[in-house]
């Protein structure tokens, strides 16, 4: 059964590994299993072809034969359900892991989405240079209540899962901004995600790919 | 073993079932399980004492004597994975609907809680009226495309599930918006949430709440 993801043939973020087909390639990586990818212009994601698969016309989708996923946070959870190494064995344990992924998805993601969106979308507009600070400052909220939470622990729960995965991936959306770097420990946490082998495979993955793109 | 939601003891949202605890009541009844509320005043949702159990100091939890969760989407789908009747049996259609909860929250969700904190935090700034339409818009982009996915169908992808109930739950924060009432099949779909009994319990069961907060 072959793994089959989309991502954009040349992505917007320059290989930064910033698109979300990062989080699902790093996804893979963890739990061994070899995937192609099928590349997109950004105008493919927006046609008749790609809707059917992502309503919301992005990128990653995600085909194995059996199903057809659409959104990020999906695909790595199916993903950490069919192969071992996302999720602990323990009832207890797997389901505070998927309290993690929701939470990162759910209560994280959305400032730093909310700044995303107002770096690219409003940045010509008169209140951006004094709207930034505030926007910055919703995120520093959620930042401070993680990095009480996290302490001095590699992990939020024990052992990696995907809770960590999907929180390190909404985190590294932040290291151009330098509000990391106000919190050490979640500074730390993020670094601890970049060195895990499987992250640096599927960073230089979707690196490669960006770079062929290039050339192409 | 009974379990333990906590609300705010006044709701915010004056009883009109926005605050999230609503999503997990309507969950638990719509698999027909009995829970308890525990009241938390806003000041109490930041002490120590609810930052144990809830890191980022929100609504609600949930406690069932074997774990803890925090998160909403969590905690439904934690009841949705424990009880019948809020996930299909088939394995394929299972992970479809776990793939719309995720799109609810991670895809549809993000814009509309930008018009919130625009709403909330930002009315007396200069920019606020310019920038509300430009944030509407950045909404009416999902509503357009999920309003296309669904089309005449009465739910996302065959029987009611997980996924319905929080894309509903997600829609009904735009009801006094007038935003919904631009997409009439998702105004449909919100309303035919709203009608099922289970909805209906959970929602008495909140203003309830908040009524008699009213009265102590």
């Amino acid at each position: 059964m072959t793994i089959t993801i989309t991502a954009f043939e040349r992505s917007p973020d320059r290989g930064r590994g910033l698109a979300r087909d990062s989080r699902v390639r790093w996804a893979l990586e963890e739990v061994g299993q070899p995937y192609k990818v099928r590349f997109l212009s950004f105008q493919a994601t927006k046609e008749p072809a790609h809707l059917a698969l992502h309503p919301f016309g992005q990128i990653p989708t995600y085909e194995d034969g059996d199903v057809a996923l659409f959104e990020t946070g999906a695909i790595v959870f199916h993903i950490a359900e069919r192969y071992a190494g996302l999720l602990p064995d323990d009832a207890k344990a797997r389901t505070r892991a998927i309290n993690w992924m929701f939470a990162a998805l759910s209560t994280v993601e959305p400032p730093i989405l909310e700044r995303q969106t107002a770096v690219i979308m409003e940045s010509d507009r008169p209140w951006h240079k004094e709207r930034l600070p505030l926007v910055d400052d919703y995120i520093r909220v959620r930042l401070r209540q993680l990095s009480a939470r996290l302490g001095d622990a590699d992990w939020l729960d024990g052992a990696f899962s995907a809770g960590d995965l999907t929180m390190v991936s909404v985190l590294i959306r932040l290291k151009s901004s330098g509000l990391l770097d106000e919190y050490p420990n979640l500074a730390a946490y993020v670094a601890r995600g970049e060195a895990r082998p499987a992250y640096k495979r599927a960073f230089a993955a979707q690196l490669a790919d960006y770079n062929a793109s290039r050339q192409s």
